[in-house]
């Protein structure tokens, strides 16, 4: 039910480029997931993602668990269904979604204690529930219950948390081994910016063996530095022949570095969100459209772009469209930052197949792409 | 520049087909024009406009004039180019709009002074002013500005605003003939659901002769009967060769009840307002997406409809993006409601055509359309 193949390596850096089959679905790595929280990503529909070739799409457990719940999508016909988009979905489980959101959450051995954001009503979610919660969901890809602590948290507090993020992960394991459905599950590597206890967490993650692996907690407060060095020794204690993908992780250039470290997957609301705040992708940086510049300004948002947005309206139109808060203009930004990265992805793709992600990289650097 | 041929009558009530040409833009009639009150139909792409086959829009000066500024659009190359949307574009003055939304509002037979409902500025719109910022902004069909009093009003002072009306529609058709440029002035006709003023109304704006009537000022509280009579023995004094707008106008009932009391011409909100709230149409009323008992319906809208939504989406998908407050939501109701519109109106148009209007009219009472 579950491929991954290498293609083709770098000679200088450690990208690669390859390809998941999952469910007969094909995922052309490296890969950059659009965020759809609750089964929707925002202010784009199903077709307008076949048209800018996203491949799969990240949902929420814990927040598809509270709204419409899990057996809903279930007696659906599974998300798939639900949604309309018969491509690839990968559900995190929401452990982090849990601690920034809930309230009176409290973790035990056992799992994760908490009040809905929604209503307040009380839950407890452990390893085995999330689970069954993802395989009623229906996703490709399931992640497992985890911990993830902020930057910085002390050594003690992240040792313990670590530790339990890898008891869940093998309660996790054997849950799904019991009925692995069409789902496939992951692990994922804690351990915050703490060297030893990443590589602790490796090590015991790899050996309980998952068809893939994510890194958790990064992208949380730490500097540049520290998000490229663990993403650095943390690759090289997997395996070459399993997807590795870094969670949370959007921009474009975190993307390239992360991939020439070896990286195969990546999820962001950054694209969508600042989308929705008027803040658009172009080569070198980003553009407000709501700045005065924009009143008269005739160009799109980014010449020579193919995108749908860029292809019909000017940043002034988008301009005006923010101002008189148009639903418009929210869906045509998105439209643009998404095509944005995804054929930065593309790009980056090609790059390591004909062997120039150096040369890549400098024109990144240069604002060129 | 503009011409009207009716091409069918209905022997047994006043209903008739026709075709608009204005500017190269060709518009059957019946026909319902879905509201983009900021040059945007709200939640709506110009391509989903082209592909729900509706063929004119509406834009209103007085908001375009205050955001982006009617010079601006002009500077952008007209409403058309700045917006993207090809087919045509008719904008009411606002007069309305001023009265609902500014404040410190005084009519004089000048114009109308008023503080603007977003900065609190200050601005003095006369009917010559507003036939520059129509022109400015370029649509296909503009109207004059005119006063709209609410049900009930007392009939002396209805009768001095229907006066003003008329010196303004005078003073309107000067301004628009010494540059008319690709815009087509309509004459509105106001009077209130005094009979009297309606037919004295009705005289003097046909005298001063435009290319097409507007019906104003109903649908603001009056209730059905006096509506309904209201258009029936205005619709008795106009040209037969003139096409007939009935301003604000938008259910499938009062469409209907409208064109076989000879109105061509219609626009509202209620299709995309209603979509907003999560109010749907279906033949014989109305549906609450947001509904309990839609929580797990796999069906979607409308059996049989062949909309984007209906065809892809069921029920329960919708409710889950309306629990959520997902964009897409809003989208796909909106899309049903312009395309349940849109297809109404063709329906009738046929209707016509075959000489059935009296069994639609029964088929739409029985809730069967």
């Amino acid at each position: 039910m579950f491929n991954f193949k290498v293609h083709r390596k770098d000679t200088s850096t450690k990208a690669r480029v390859g390809r998941i089959m999952v469910h007969g679905i094909e995922i052309e790595t490296p890969v950059f997931m659009p965020v759809g929280t609750y089964a929707a990503v925002k202010a784009v529909s199903p077709r307008e993602l076949e048209e800018l070739d996203a491949e799969i799409i990240l949902s929420n457990a814990y927040h598809l668990y509270l709204r419409p719940g899990d057996k809903t999508i279930r007696n659906l016909g599974g998300i798939h269904k639900f949604t309309g988009w018969k491509r690839g979905f990968l559900t995190d489980s929401g452990g982090f979604q849990i601690f920034s959101l809930s309230s009176l959450r409290k973790i035990s051995h056992e799992g994760i204690s908490f009040s809905s954001h929604i209503d307040g009503s009380k839950h407890l979610l452990t390893p085995e529930a999330i689970i069954q919660i993802e395989r009623n969901i229906g996703a490709d890809i399931i992640m497992p219950l985890d911990i993830c602590t902020d930057v910085p948290t002390e050594y003690d507090h992240v040792k313990e948390a670590t530790k339990i993020t890898i008891q869940w992960a093998m309660r996790s394991k054997v849950a799904w081994e019991k009925d692995q459905n069409n789902s496939t599950l992951f692990g994922i590597i804690q351990g915050n910016i703490y060297r030893d206890l990443r590589e602790y967490c490796t090590k015991k993650i790899t050996k309980i063996e998952f068809p893939g692996y994510a890194i958790g907690g990064l992208s949380v407060g730490e500097d540049k530095k520290s998000m490229y060095e663990t993403i650095d020794f943390t690759t090289d204690h997997l395996h070459e022949d399993k997807p590795r993908y870094l969670m949370g992780v959007g921009g474009a250039k975190d993307i390239l570095e992360a991939v020439v470290r070896g990286i195969d997957m990546f999820d962001s609301v950054l694209p969508t969100r600042n989308a929705r705040n008027g803040t658009v992708f172009i080569p070198g940086g980003r553009l407000l459209l709501r700045n005065s510049e924009n009143r008269e300004e005739e160009r799109p948002i980014e010449d020579g772009c193919t995108c749908y947005t860029c292809k019909n309206f000017s940043r002034a139109y988008l301009r005006h469209l923010f101002k008189t808060r148009e639903i418009l203009g929210y869906r045509l930004a998105t439209i643009h930052n998404l095509h944005y990265l995804i054929e930065f992805v593309k790009k980056l793709r090609a790059s390591i197949k004909s062997g120039s992600v150096d040369k890549f990289r400098e024109e990144l650097e240069k604002g060129l792409v």
